[in-house]
């Protein structure tokens, strides 16, 4: 089995399985000249492409596994909710979902939905070296839910929590159509061959605990509960949701995922059993290297403290990196006593 | 002494002191009129406006506090630095202090330089009913920092932490620089009849524990310092830094503002022997009424584990509050059993 998932699984491993969230993007030229012309929607649809974009940083950095290029809204797109990327912006819709009238709009996957999805998984695992184990992914439903109710991305996400405090009822119907999408979108996934899964809820730190696990808990724990008997180790990210971490293992995830903000070893304490992955700021890729090596290895002891350590960013590569740095990020990792 | 002031140093209350950041603003229609065809760092040092705009919550809402109306980069405005505040965008400018001879723009403020803060405060306090207390304000220096490394606001602070960490010994010069402006603006707040301040550290949230502690503690703490001697209770306040409350604590607060992701009596743990200030949610003002009552309450209740509470939101009022819901839960805390 490959040392990601070993890793994954807290077993031992011959060296730290390193990836990076985001590690197929802007960063890199090959993905700007796959991508140019191209809308990001019209990319994630394209098995070709996805199949290219998804192995272009396993073949220039080696990592230790691949992540499905795509978009968390791709699902919602799938079924035909009017969702676009505008660049520079992120998703927005024309027509928000804030009434039961407009639940509608977020009908259950059928086969020809996910279609395209499932051949642009066949595609990439066909073409993955075999002991690089492809992690399928999808958006938590908190985080889509607040695309979907503000209408684009928000800051203060203020009609997604007034909404979810004022019509609970509408909330949690809301938030269930949502994670079957994300969930069918998951399985599709792991049956077309990706070996992991990994749920981003990118806006939950924007929660209390108490709100996370009244209104969101519930329907990311059923999200991962559908894949529970697929066999493939569950990773669970969000940005800034330290206080609730061991919510997040609760849910139902072997892999709890760190941001910048919490070390690994803290994190460990507070979701016990659970392998970690995280933790490098990628906005310190833009530092001297020395200060690089030296954040590596203070990760790469503090992750000890967990059972199983899987090294990669708090966060996505910025689209500012240079790729030269991730790569020697990926050789020092691997040169690291686990 | 005014139950606002004995709040904030643990003393017993009539009723349970309340006022709102950004209270002064956009939300207010007598705001936006006042405002109408100024600019924002033109406002500030205007006196006359900045005592219109002060007092004009604590007609309306029967604060228990004013807060001065500024923003936290008139200081550096103040000594020259070529800074304006774009609508919609926050404070630009066009020449970033990136190297040890950017320094130099970062002078220390002369008498002229702060005359116009002098002025207002005293025409605010000269204004305000004696009962009400004038909060002065001053941005801390990661905050501070942030803007002037970037070149503007910033959701990555990649420059920032990469400076930080690859030429620690020009950072600490800058944030020392940035530290004496501060507390020179804060001291002269002060001395003109401010009676209490508060410092804000918007941006700390972006960053782990320990490199709080390492680059910007000892800043704050100097800004703190620099009014230890006053009489002033000292409120500290950042977004997403609840990781590091007990270090926010230690710079030398007697008040700890707590955003919504936490709550008071967790926040009394972590910053032990300190009143506590915060934690209503903005986004949850557009909530039903029913909602904001029951978090009302929940505040209330949660606030007596600490010595001392005083009631504010999380963060600050978003633009688009009705004004009519600050009113009602001015009423509502006062008429709770402290």
């Amino acid at each position: 089995m490959s040392n990601f998932l070993r890793a994954c699984r807290g077993e031992p491993v011959d060296r730290i399985p390193v990836w990076f969230m985001r590690q197929a993007g802007r960063s890199l030229p090959e993905y700007r000249k796959a991508r140019a012309g191209v809308p990001m929607l019209d990319a994630c649809r394209r098995p070709d492409l996805v199949v290219e974009i998804t192995l272009q940083p396993v073949r220039r950095y080696g990592v230790d596994a691949a992540i499905l290029f795509s978009d968390i809204v791709v699902p919602l797109h799938a079924v035909g909710v009017p969702i676009d990327i505008k660049p520079g912006v992120g998703p927005v819709l024309d027509t928000p979902v804030r009434s039961r009238a407009d639940l509608a709009a977020l009908r259950r996957p059928e086969p020809d939905d996910l279609a395209p999805i499932d051949q642009a998984v066949r595609g990439v695992v066909a073409s993955l070296p075999p002991d690089v184990p492809l992690i399928g992914f999808a958006g938590a439903p908190f985080t889509l839910a607040s695309y979907l109710i503000e209408g684009g991305p928000s800051r203060h996400h203020e009609r997604t929590k007034a909404l979810m405090h004022s019509d609970p009822e509408l909330w949690h119907d809301l938030l269930a159509r949502v994670a079957d999408i994300s969930a069918d979108f998951l399985v599709t996934q792991v049956q077309a061959g990706a070996r992991a899964v990994q749920l981003f809820d990118s806006w939950a730190g924007a929660l209390s605990a108490a709100d996370y696990h009244q209104f969101v808990l519930p329907h990311s724990a059923a999200v991962l509960a559908a894949v529970a008997d697929l066999d493939v180790p569950r990773i669970h990210f969000g940005v800034g949701t330290s206080e609730f971490l061991g919510m997040m293992a609760d849910a139902g995830a072997e892999v709890i995922g760190v941001d910048w903000r919490l070390p690994l070893d803290q994190a460990a304490e507070r979701a016990p059993g659970r392998a970690v992955q995280g933790n490098l700021d990628p906005a310190l890729l833009r530092a001297d290297w020395t200060v690089i090596e030296q954040q590596i290895q203070r990760i790469v002891d503090e992750g000890r403290a967990a059972s199983g350590h899987v090294f990669n960013l708090g966060h996505g590569v910025l689209p500012s990196t240079d790729p030269e740095v991730l790569a020697r990020v990926v050789d020092t990792v691997h040169s690291a006593t686990p």
